[in-house]
This record gives C-alpha cells, structure tokens and sequence, in this order.
C-alpha cells in the first residue's frame, strides 16, 4: 500500500487544499515522507455534512448490522498487516511490542462493543404499561436510547491505534448509530491514513452510507474549531491536552445549539503510600512505582505523577528504591518534538521550584524523556498550585505530610483525576476508609495495591473523572460504558407497534432485556 | 402554620438579610402578606458550604435510609394540610383541583424514587472477573453510580410543588445521594416555605445532616448566578425561561470547574396532522388540541404551540373546530402578572405579523391569558424564525404546508422540542414512517393520537428533548430516569472487598441486578 497525504470524504480520498506538512520521525530526527495535505473549511464542512445526511440510515441499521460493521473494521485494521505497525513505530517512535498489543486492543474494542450490541440492553428498552382505567389514563409509555447524530473525534498523539482513527471514542461512537469525522493526530498522520482506509473499506463492504466516517488531515487548532462549530456535529470525543480541550469545551459552550464535549485532559493520578504498607514494603513499592512511572516513557493519562506518604518508617527506604530504580532507566524518545520540549520544560520547572527538592533527574537529552522525582512537603503543596499541575512524561512529586489528617487534606485540595491509587496493608483500611470518600469525589477510579498505567479495556472500566481530569466526570471513554456518552432517551407514547422501533414492540423481538413497570425482564 | 418570609439554612430558620419583597395574588391583583427576606451572598455561601459538607454523609445512607427519607417528605407535605393548598391557589391562581392533583403527582414522584431506590438497579453495579493467568493479569474490576455533589435546584413558576421546591428535580438529586440547596420560585414563596420547612423536618426525622437542604428566598437573577457559580454546587436543576437557562448555562460553563446544567427551557410542541386523520377527524382534533391549547391557561411546557396540516380535505373543518372551541373559552387568571404580559405581547406580535392571519383571538384582559390561533403557511414559517419561538400561553399558530414533503421539511428546520404529536390513521403510516426519523432527532417524546400536555412519572417518561427544549438531550426531568443527571461512575480495582461498598462486595449483600463480565444477574 502507499500512502498518499489525503484525507477520506463521503468513502473517496480526497486531496486536502491548504498547505502541506510532514509527519516527523522522533528516533532519527528528521521528517518522513510523504506529504500530507490540509483540509480546507469548505473540505470540513462537507464531510460534517455528509455524515449528519448519513446518520438516520446507519442509526436506522439493526443491531447485528452495527455489530458486523465493528467486526468489519476490525478485520480490515488486521489485514493492512505490518505496515501498519512500521508507519505507527516511525510516526511514534514507540516500540514493536507496544503497537502490536496496542492494535490488538484496539482490535479487541472493536468487538467488545460488536458484543455489546448484540447483547442489546445498551438500548435501556423500558416500557410502562398502559392504565385505560385509571383516571387520568395512563398511556402506552416505551423508551429506548438513540445516538446523538454526528461525533467529531480528535485522535490522542499517545495512542496512535488504540485512541486514534478507530480507537475507543470512534468505536463506541460508531455502536451507538453516530457518523465519526476525525480528526487525525497531525504527530501520526500516516498510521491515520492506514486505519482511514480500513475503516472507508468496512463501510463499503457494509454497505453504509459513505458519510458515516471522514478522516481530516491537518496541522493547527482551526480545523478543530471548525469542527466542533459546525451545525451538524453533535458531539465531540477528545484525548489530548488541557488547553486544548478547554478550548475545544469554550467553542461547544458558544454555539448556537451548544453539543457536548468529552475531553479527557490533564491527571496526575496521586498515589497514596499508606503508613503500615510504607513501613513493610516501601523497597518494593519504590520499584513499583519507578516501573510504573517511566512505562512507555511517561506518556500515559494514568500517569501517576504524584505520591503522598506519611512521614514515618519506610519513607527513606522508598525514596532510595524509588531513586535507584529511576536513576537505572535511560531516557527514551518521545512521541513528538513538543511532548518532549513541554516535558523538559515541566521538570526544569519543578527543579528550579524552591519548595522542591530533587530526589533523582536523569540527564537532559534532546527529544527524549528522562525521570525525574521531586520532593515537596504538604503545606508547600497545598499553597502552591503549580506543583498541581501535570508535567507529561516520567517525572512525578512525592508529597511529605505529617499524618494521616494531613495527606486527606491534601486529597482535598486535589483537582478532579482519572485515578488514586493506595498502597495499603490490613492495619492500613481504617484510614484508607476515611480517605475513600474524599477519592470517590475527586476521581474515576480507585485502585489497591497496584499501578494506574493500564487501563483494562471491559464492562467496569471507567476512563474518566471530574473536571480537569475530563470534561465530563459522568462518563468513561473506555470499556462499554462509553458507549453512553452519545445516546440520548426517546419515548414513544401511544404509537401503534408498526411505528415503533424494534427494541419496544410487543413480543420483544429482538429478545434482550427490557424494564417493564420498572422491572427488568426478557419476556 | 404560620409563613415567616424567611430561607432555611442548615436546618433552621433564618431571616434573608438583604430586602424584602411580597408574593402577589394574581387573582385579586394585590401583594400577599407576609414580607419575605432576600438572602444575602454570605448566607447562599454558607447554605453551599454545608451541602458540601453533608454530602459524603448524605450519600453513604443505604438505599432504604435514603428511600425513608423521601417517603417522609412525603407524609410531611400531605402533614400541612390544606394550608398548602390555600396558599398555593392564592399565589398561582390555580384552581384547587388541579393543585391537589399536583400535591398528589407531587408525593407519588417522591415514593416513586424511593422505589427505585430500593430495587438497587439505578447504582448500574458492574462487576468483571479477575483473569490473574492472562497477560497481562486482568485486575479485579468493580463499578457503581454515586452522586455528582451538592445541586443548586431552581424552582418552576408553573408547578408550584410538583416542579418546585420538593417536585422531580428536588426528588431525584436526593434520591442520587445529592443534597439540595433550592432556590425558591418569587411568584410562590409561601408555598415554597411551608413546603421547605416539611422538608426540613424530614431531614430532621431521618436524622440526616442539616446541610443537605437548604432554601433559599429572593428574586432577581444575583441569587441564582451566586449559586451555580459557588464551588460547592457541581450540578443545576433548571425549569423557567430560555433566557434564564442560557444565563445560568453560561455561568456552569465559566466556571473554574465547569458543572452541568439540566435546564427545561422552551418547546413549541409541534402537532402533525396527517392527510388522513384530518380528512376523518377534523372536528374531534380541532376540539381536542383546542382543549389542549388551553388547559391550565395554556402554561405547560408542553402546550401545543405549533400545529402543522398539509392542505387538503379536512383542514376547514379542523379550524372551524378550534377556533369554534377557543372562542367558546374565557381569559383566565395567569400564574404571574409577568407571564400575562409576556403572553399578551408575543400573542400581539403574531397578529401584528404580515404572513400570518389570525383564526381566533380572545379579547385581551389585564393579567389574564386570552386563547389565540394563528395560520400562516410553510414558506412562511421557514423564512421567519421569530414564528419559532415559544409564547408562553394559550397561543398556537397553524402551518399549511403543500405536501408530506414539506411538513418534513418543516419538521427539520425545527429547533429542538420536548413533544412532536402525531394524529394519524393506519393509511398515514406511511408518511409517519419517513417522519419518525426527523422527529427522533428533534423530539424527546413522540405521541400518536393525543395530546402532549400531560406528563406521566413513570419509567419510560422522557421530559427533555434536544436544545433548547432543555439545556443537555441526554436527559429526562420526569420519570426515574432523571435520577442519572445527578450520577457518575467510579470504578474500584482490587480493593478488597470490606474497602468496597456494599453493592458491589462479594455475594451480593443488597440483592440487586448487577451486571457481571457484562451479563445481567442477580447472584
């Protein structure tokens, strides 16, 4: 196959008409070839609508139709073969074995929401029984859910499968009914192309309409704002960073019909070394969480760039691990030229910060990611908001707090995370039990005794959490639930069964469980 | 009982500390005694406060606790007595009838959400089986809704209790574990106190922190941009004008952490006449939505403000029928002398419109809401917005369209709506089949053969609809599904299971559908 530089409108390629860049090779230092075109508003707006035409005929597919088309695309992203993962590791720099398992995941998502389809209580059919008799009478209520009508998706730079062209937000979008304009990541443009021209040919072999997904290709923020501003779009899906995912929120917020918005930004995901697990286990525990910290150099939204420990037995031997496991990695190339300069940026910052102290910072190394940790104490913590704030990459800031109280406080002062994590020992859940309600309010997902980095793709997952973390702590971008994120509720009142969707006639044809009067059932 | 005019704060009394101001009786034209008290900003900061401090509380309450409660808010209001409908009909000017219909409408939402409460099914519990032999291990997994925070709640003019200070929004963010802190409605303060202070004594009774009610008494709009700006309040509960939503929607949107906003707005309920329902039943629909139009003074959010015909057999004789019926009505005493003088100047413009002509006008009297039907055709109504927008009352404007073809087209420019009604018969089927669709995506609830006023609370109700009908279409205000505006997910990995909560512990200790590796199951 060759790649081309083009965008996918309405199932074609189509050569983008304003201006021209280059994908960047971050290992060997130079711009790969060819030459990608950028997309023009007129180009935009035609691919927007496009898929707000094709919407009432994919959404009006079957289940099982929606379901084969996932499976489609996932056997289409297999069979472009190693091309796909040599373009990814020359666009990314990031290693074989990652994009293998990260096109396997990718691959698994895919079917994942085939399956939730099939399974068909995404729906939520509810159906309420009608009260002729009754004064007044009640009538013949039934509901289910229908897609939002278009998404725009911007792919993630750090993924460049798993949350990219047919990553999870096109994924769960595309179970749901909604057409999918992406945006491709301008850091990965030909892996894009690759996965564009999967996803264009499933929709072929499918038969749907060829509005159902465009791939725009360009640099800067104004095809972005020019998505998001378009009438037809419905929803935005969004990985990346937190000023560009505000933005994003502000030009939602601004339109006529305001849409919203599922931006997953900025985390620092704390992690909390309780006394006793500190005081048994705090070597182990510093390897653990070196390891966890420098995987994939940093470049994880479930980074843990923070760890509070109480002052007490264990804390040195963990700093000592901590440092020796750090100082032992070399730093490795990042996925683009301006993670690695905002990287290199952020941990000069905290270094020169006075209330930090470094506990251990690898040589500087142009366009790569070297480890860093820092030490802070929890009241210089709590009054200075930069040390807040998320540094990309494998550095992180151990916050010292005198007790327990203190580290709860800190909790407190916390912005809204993806995920807190506890290292914790049977002598330890008294407090850890004080904690959990401060973590259930101010992240996504809480975890014992292991990392944050690894995000289990299933039914119980949940990506997300309150503001800033995400745009929307009422959601997760991974596992089924994120599927919910664009659907909406209609209800049918009094209609007769032959204008009723499928999903809530009489006799349950499609035999998937529905609440009747409140009361789930399969009958 | 006696009404003091003052807030509730923290479980007591407390006099507002910034003015005063009077409830006025739209019957007899004159102020109502006593004075009520403005609440100052410290006052609304301290009411937020406490809702926060309450909420971790208030939401470890099991699902039978936090049913009571509901079920005592109930028995407190029915406990007042006819006081509150006294009082109610004196500052709504709604008759007693329709005001012991709300009353009833109003404790039936409440134990309706404590039924669902204890049946469990709203915490969606998920659980995924630990894979500790696959690589990588899959961790063990566990989720379950808990609620957003505090809610600031905004009462309705137009249901002084069923929309108000213990109506749906009230019912279904404590149901969610969220506490309350309302803003009561200046058309009906007093109701508003003697409703609170049921509320406040069932907070009482069950025991709960005083924080997770407060009300609070003012007009002007300084008090609600107050309280959906405090960082206390993490969503808003919304049901009056589109000017007022969009204000408080952009206040939730500027905020350091933005919050999300459940406003019901605005919606002009479209009526579509197909051929041959008009042909057959010209005379029972013109009566029928003329009945509509005017029930309650025309001051639902789901009054049929709009009605479409294609042109053709029937349509003289449905507006012979409808006007026939309106003129057969008498002006009636509106909720507000606000909202009788909005009506009587929209009702105004339309007849002051050069495409539209009037079909039946009642004579104007002060304070009062006087029938009105208007015709204009489909070329028309395309090119105008201003025959979009919603007159709040007893007003309706007919659009004649050519063909089905047009009535689609129509349908499509259409803002985004509560209600879309069908009147078809079996030969209409047809066109309806290639209607549902557009009216999918404007619409949150489709009615066949009736009326849209009339909102049962059941659930399969959707009462919301796509913007501006409501400020997010992801939602519903009535019915039990309006609980999940107020909840979000959090997952919990290999916490061990006396750290979990009881819903999702081992062995199922609250008996409730869970969902186990995506399969429904009561085990």
């Amino acid at each position: 196959m060759t790649i081309t530089g083009e965008a996918f409108i309405g199932g074609a390629r189509e050569r983008g008409g304003a201006g021209s860049f280059k994908a960047w090779d971050p290992t060997l230092r130079d711009y790969l070839e060819p030459s990608f075109h950028m997309v023009t508003p007129e180009q935009i707006d035609r691919a927007c609508r496009l898929a707000g035409e094709a919407f009432d005929v994919f959404r009006a597919t079957s289940n099982e139709e929606r379901a084969h088309f996932l499976d489609t695309v996932a056997e289409q992203i297999l069979a472009i073969g190693d091309e796909l993962i040599e373009r990814a590791m020359l666009e990314s720099g990031l290693p074989r074995v990652r994009l293998e398992g990260e096109r396997m995941r990718t691959v698994n998502q895919l079917r994942m929401f085939g399956t939730l389809l099939r399974e068909g209580s995404w729906l939520d059919a509810r159906l309420d029984t009608p009260l002729p008799e009754r004064t007044p009478p009640r009538p013949d209520l039934r509901m289910r859910m229908i897609g939002l009508g278009p998404v725009a998706v911007f792919a993630a730079s750090n993924f460049p499968l798993a949350f990219s062209v047919a990553g999870g937000d096109t994924a769960s979008a595309f179970a749901a009914g909604c057409p999918v304009v992406l945006k491709a990541h301008s850091a990965h443009p030909g892996t894009s192309e690759l996965v564009a021209r999967a996803v264009t040919r499933a929709v072929q072999e499918c038969e749907l309409p060829a509005g159902v997904f465009a791939l725009l290709t360009g640099t800067g923020k104004g095809i972005g704002q020019a998505l998001v501003g378009h009438p037809a779009i419905q929803a935005v899906g969004f990985t990346g960073s937190r000023s560009g995912g505000t933005a994003l929120m502000a030009v939602a917020a601004a339109r006529k019909q305001p849409i919203p918005v599922y931006a997953e930004m900025s985390s620092i995901n704390p992690v909390f070394l309780m006394p006793h697990a500190l005081e048994r286990r705090a070597a182990e525990i510093g390897k653990g969480f070196a390891a966890s910290l420098t995987l994939g150099v940093g470049q994880f939204c479930t980074n843990p760039g923070l760890v509070l420990a109480v002052d007490g037995p264990g804390l040195s031997d963990f700093c000592a691990a901590a440092t020796e496991a750090l100082q032992a990695t070399q730093a490795a190339v990042m996925l683009s030229q301006g993670i690695a300069d905002s990287y290199h940026k952020g941990v000069a910052a905290l270094a020169g910060n006075e209330a930090v102290s470094t506990l251990a910072r690898l040589e500087h190394e142009e366009g790569k990611g070297a480890a860093a940790l820092f030490r802070t104490s929890a009241e210089d913590f709590l009054a200075r908001h930069e040390l807040h704030e998320e540094v990309f990459g494998p550095a992180s800031v151990l916050v010292v707090c005198r007790d327990a109280g203190q580290m709860r406080q800190v909790a407190e002062a916390l912005e809204g995370q993806l995920t807190a994590t506890l290292q914790i020992e049977r002598e330890d859940y008294a407090e850890a039990k004080a904690l959990l309600p401060v973590l259930e309010r101010k992240v996504g997902r809480i975890l014992a005794n292991g990392y944050p980095t690894g995000v289990e793709v299933s039914t119980a997952m949940v990506h997300g959490g309150p503001f800033p973390s995400t745009a929307d702590g009422r959601s997760t971008s991974v596992g089924t639930g994120a599927i919910n994120r664009f659907l909406r509720p209609v209800c049918y009142q009094n209609l007769p069964d032959e204008l009723l969707p499928e999903a809530l006639r009489d006799g349950n044809p499609l035999a998937i469980w529905r609440r009747r009067d409140g009361a789930l059932t399969r009958d």
